[in-house]
């Protein structure tokens, strides 16, 4: 740099925004969720939760041994400690809760459990975390295997000011194109929310890839995406987006770089065989790009960094990737490193511009001087 | 171009050579196979063939219209036409047979049924396509449900100077990496023979999405890619190429593009939780890179062909990916024009320099001025 005004501007910049879209938070016990659940079904809560087996555990815990809160209870269960240890720590603008197990729920084949289960999840949210603190942004969760349930829980929150979006699993029943799911759509659409899911029930309902049942957990995370892919060609060919136009998708949690792969084959297939879906006006891709927003947690990591920046301008990432820690869980990103190396406006848009928009939410500039950003 | 001699040696070069990864034979009648099938299945085999149901029937049928044999019979099922239409027509040096559904025999219940169905098109394929032209070269069908008889098949035609590799169907019963098909590894690497897997029976066994069936065949085939997922990352995982370090396998007709992301995350996961897989001594995309090869058919076209050309590079494709037709079916990739712009060498080892490599299969110059090359 020659001149000093430079040099100033290069290196004292304002700090971008960051818009943490998904954040974990749970209750302290179970037991808390107590008052929020119908008496009838607290023997089955406290005894069996969700009813789901876990055959693959993550050899390493589940959550980071640092975020367990000082005053005790697991990672993620005190709003206070949250906002000291991740939010403040980090600068971050706003905090998307994703919740812990109650979306995955909706695999219990007690319709009526599981609906009461997730209201109760949605209650405690809203009077735990929500009024603790502005920065908090919550996800309604809804038992998205009963859809007219779904459509009531959405009816009876979507209008909640810090309710910012609709929170399912992603290892569900059917594909997310299918009919079965519309109602919820219809009402989503009506209440400006985007619908996000999330992994975790892969293999509980079906074995999680075409070919049955991989052998442990690292093998069971490394295909995850398969899942997304799924929901993702489901949504296109279906002809969600034709019929809610309006809709917003996000799939946190299940890679990125994927997506030129499928937006291409897809996009090759619909020229040959569109015969299929006449309902399609446009590329599969262009439905894509417009109303699918993935998360950037666990990022892709090349030996190359250059080529993962190749990856997300093939996907138009300005307007389709966002940010995420996965706090407090094992394989949490840091928002200030987390990134490789890239233009400043690609930069902000990922760590907060595309978030901003889709949940509404206004960025304020702190003022403070930035770091590694 | 300033000198005549740079115009002639830019436009009229030595052709490359081409070796076709995906060409599909078959009997002209079912009846052609009985002289090779016990009589004790006849009936079953004219009557219920594989006795697999398609609820996902292309629209637009499976085969090209115009590789109907003049003589009659099925597309791919006249070995002198297939020559002529597509073999000479092309320049290709050498055509691996890739078979039909002989493979898919594999999800019958009935081992010894699927066995013997699998034998009979084995030894058709010898005697009415092996010595038609020594550039058809075969792929020795096995019953992967059965080990013990896919290593006798192996046994009775692994020294066949005309059979180059092994082919199963990808949908299957278990992922690839699993101890129950390491005796048919052992056979293959005792054999030098690299083992190929083609789709078609995706949905067959379990859903074909780990969230359940799909709705027509433009969605199914969106997503046959996710078995080759499922597929590699078991393969890696389960440390069968450290246990056969001799063992390459071809992944035919699943894409291409999909490969950096499961690398990457892959090789994170590693990282993080390679306590799982103490057997193995490398990054999971060092093994991909070593012991995986993909064919190209049906090629990623993203609108800037630059873009796939990026992805090959991600994946070293000059050693990772083969040329493949699809021959005689729908969506057939021409080799005169299907690569997008690339360096002449990467070309040439796409075309036919990784598969001659692979097969053993010497490359001769035709001496042909050179066209779309």
């Amino acid at each position: 740099m020659n001149q000093a005004s430079n040099v100033n501007e290069a290196t004292i910049r304002e700090p971008l925004g960051i818009i943490d879209t998904d954040v974990h938070q749970s209750p302290k016990r179970k037991q808390d969720l107590l008052p929020y659940l119908p008496k009838v079904w607290h023997e089955q809560y406290l005894t069996y939760g969700s009813g789901l087996a876990n055959v693959f555990p993550t050899p390493i815990g589940v959550s980071r041994k640092d975020a367990t809160p000082e005053g005790g209870g697991p990672a993620g269960s005190d709003p206070h400690f949250m906002l000291k240890h991740h939010v403040e720590h980090y600068g971050i603008d706003y905090a998307i809760l994703t919740g812990g197990s109650e979306a995955s729920f909706a695999l219990h084949p007690d319709l009526d459990y599981a609906s009461a289960v997730i209201r109760a999840y949605n209650d405690h949210t809203v009077e735990n975390w929500l009024t603790v603190d502005p920065r908090f942004k919550g996800s309604i969760a809804v038992n998205v295997s009963d859809p007219e349930e779904a459509v009531k829980e959405i009816e009876r929150l979507g209008d909640h000011p810090d309710m910012v979006q609709i929170i399912v699993c992603s290892g569900v029943r059917a594909p997310y194109g299918q009919r079965f799911y519309h109602p919820i759509y219809e009402a989503a659409e009506r209440y400006g929310l985007p619908i996000a899911f999330h992994p975790g029930t892969e293999g509980k309902m079906y074995p999680p890839t075409p070919v049955g049942y991989p052998t442990r957990y690292m093998e069971w995370h490394n295909i995850i995406p398969l899942t997304f892919m799924a929901h993702v060609n489901s949504l296109v060919c279906e002809g969600v987006f034709e019929k809610f136009p309006g809709l917003k998708f996000v799939g946190i949690e299940g890679g990125v770089a994927w997506l030129p792969h499928l937006m291409w084959r897809m996009d090759k297939n619909y020229k040959a065989l569109r015969s299929q879906t006449p309902w399609l006006k446009r590329l599969p891709s262009e439905y894509i790009k417009e109303h699918i927003r993935l998360t950037t947690q666990p990022i892709e990591e090349p030996e190359r960094p250059g080529e993962f920046l190749q990856i997300l301008q093939m996907i138009d990432a300005e307007k389709t990737i966002m940010y995420s820690s996965d706090y407090p869980h094992w394989d949490f990103d840091n928002p200030k490193v987390v990134l490789p190396p890239m233009p400043r406006e690609l930069k902000a848009r990922i760590l907060a511009g595309t978030a901003a928009e889709l949940y509404g939410l206004p960025l304020k500039k702190t003022g403070k001087a930035e770091v590694n950003s």
